[in-house]
């Protein structure tokens, strides 16, 4: 029997647009046609979740047609005809003989497609950041008389203006986010492990909030005392004490859109070290959320936010956010000074105030939130405060 | 003040055989130096889990020293000096003006060591498949003179076989996966959201069991009716129904070790289509385990698998498995005809009965395995069964 098609994420409407904002780039660059190869971008053109990524897989997109088609591997092609929005024959399922085969592999499935639209002697884009050279090297090897044209990022950039579809589940997730962060502070307490303080968290941003459920989880990191100057650890199988500090930096996943949020925890009364610092870092992030606006440069954002800091004697050397999205981090833009990217309505940024200052001692206060034409529209909504949890003392 | 190191996982001596029988590679392929920057292999020869390869980073290997240098972001060095064997000097953080970075990013910093050991006129190792190609273009740009030798997949085939310490985390990983399994079959129910039960299965892994904590979350596969036919979805946001399938794939984790399992639950009665498929693929599975030992090939193990199916008239298209230890998937070899691969003790895989029949039907079941002189050890201990659930009705 063939698959169905699931209720769909967005109208179709919402791909078409998509895949319009892609072809005027590929008419600017000369692309007749356009091997999406970076997992992110292949999911925001089709609506395509399964994580199959971890095997060689394109999206191939022509100038000629409506629609782009899809090369999986064959046991991935019936989650491609149930979740994306296209025809059953823009879905190619490749044979279980290309997997393990040190001759041959998805690559050569896609590649045979771009032969048959008729592409081979054309102009390909290739998203060459997002290929390993043997990839590559096959792209060139098989399709000698193709110009390459690099592709890299230029999807990612596309991505960072949302539509208000988009920003709708950017609002669905920031809400189970903040679940996560109220349930974070019921659970974290002095002789708990942080594993089963983890496990409760996670829960909470699976099961979601308001009726809509968290529909896969995103990165978890968790650095406790002794590990606050880290940034990128999950939970410790250790046990949490009296006078532990906790950066917990949390996501809410709803569809892949991916709203991340951080907070400190203090189980008793916080040191006066990081009373002033956090302290300092509100009034950063309270900065850069008065500088955002349609217009400002992320520059800016960066500059004010510093000036902020330097006024309260904290220096910050880490750049202060990202634009964030599908799967959490954009690769594009940063809050940084130098970087003169424009801000435009709807582009939605983690505004991060995390602050690694010594090896053993770390702050992190963040919100996610979308620029608008006026200022910024908060998504998240966890209290802005340093944690205070009740001591077993 | 300096960071502490934490209790380390494994002692000195595993990592310096880890690091031995990487340099015998060296020394077979001629590499003065080896540039390490595919994350696993990374956490392989240092114990350093942090989730920071998102980032350029690198591990760089000389054949004149005993300890190889980790090259982080620096917000990101805390991290390895806590977590790795490392002596403080073999840590260095590279600044926060190679992030967001045109021109420069973290592999000048890998560069600049590689420079400093004096090896940019040598014969330097690089994971190829594990480099875009721009990164390359810049190893190639600015080490002129240095012979590229393509070190890809080869630390992985060193991974392949375990020592006893990586063994007993791989037997603690896959009693957390048992308890997965078991949490599983009590919350899977008629009417509960799939978010739900993932929920409490996903919290199950966290908390661990027998006291050991799950360090982190692996993958985590669940595709229920309508879509047993896919491989690769998380959960849906829908509820479980009187006669759904849930074909069910997770893992418990130990310090990085992954010990993955997949069960098929049937709400009320199974169908005989289920029943009978399932149970020619236990068959196939107890071949495939029979079969394995020392010595023999993997593809010894595919066909003879292949034949106990073919018996009960059932085709299987996909592989019968691969090797599994450090995140999930070793990229290797795979169980599959042809695969002339040799097992040996203290390989350890994921024997897979996944079977995806029609677009709209499949069915899972599998077990993890270390290989012994004469046999198998069987890891996971969850029944091996067709789990048949109440239903409402």
């Amino acid at each position: 029997m063939t698959m169905n098609k699931a209720r769909q994420v967005f109208p179709r409407r919402e791909y078409l647009r998509r895949l319009a904002a892609v072809k005027s780039e590929m008419a600017r660059r000369g692309a007749d046609a356009l091997v999406v190869s970076f997992d992110r971008n292949m999911n925001y053109l089709t609506g395509y979740t399964a994580r199959s990524g971890y095997i060689p897989q394109g999206l191939v997109v022509s100038m000629q047609e409506e629609e782009p088609t899809i090369i999986l591997r064959k046991m991935d092609a019936p989650a491609a005809h149930h979740q994306t929005f296209l025809a059953r024959d823009r879905v190619i399922g490749y044979p279980e003989s290309l997997i393990g085969n040190p001759e041959k592999n998805g690559y050569d499935a896609v590649i045979d497609f771009v032969e048959e639209l008729g592409a081979a002697n054309l102009s390909v884009g290739l998203e060459l950041g997002n290929l390993p050279p043997p990839a590559l090297d096959k792209f060139r090897f098989r399709l000698p008389r193709a110009k390459i044209v690099d592709f890299t990022s230029v999807i990612t950039w596309i991505r960072m203006i949302k539509s208000d579809l988009e920003i709708a589940l950017m609002r669905e997730a920031a809400a189970i986010t903040d679940a996560g962060i109220l349930r974070a502070s019921d659970v974290i307490r002095s002789g708990v492990r942080e594993a089963d303080a983890a496990a409760e968290i996670l829960a909470t941003l699976a099961r979601g909030a308001n009726g809509k459920a968290g529909t896969s989880l995103a990165s978890f990191w968790m650095n406790s005392s002794p590990r606050t100057g880290t940034s990128h650890l999950t939970w410790s199988d250790e046990a949490f004490r009296d006078d532990s500090q906790i950066n917990l930096e949390i996501a809410g996943v709803r569809y892949t859109y991916t709203a991340p949020v951080s907070r400190t925890f203090s189980i008793g009364r916080p040191s006066d070290r990081l009373r002033r610092v956090h302290e300092a870092q509100i009034v950063g992030l309270d900065t850069a959320l008065e500088t955002i606006r349609a217009g400002r440069t992320c520059s800016d954002v960066a500059q004010a936010a510093h000036r902020a800091l330097a006024k309260h004697n904290v220096q910050k050397e880490s750049r202060y956010g990202y634009p964030v999205g599908i799967d959490w981090t954009e690769q594009t833009a940063s809050l940084m000074e130098g970087d003169m990217t424009v801000l435009e309505p709807n582009m939605t940024f983690h505004v991060h105030l995390g602050n690694w200052i010594d090896e053993d001692f770390g702050v992190m206060v963040s919100q996610c939130i979308r620029v608008t034409e006026s200022g910024v529209e908060v998504l998240t909504k966890a209290p802005l405060k340093l944690f205070e949890l009740p001591s077993a003392a």
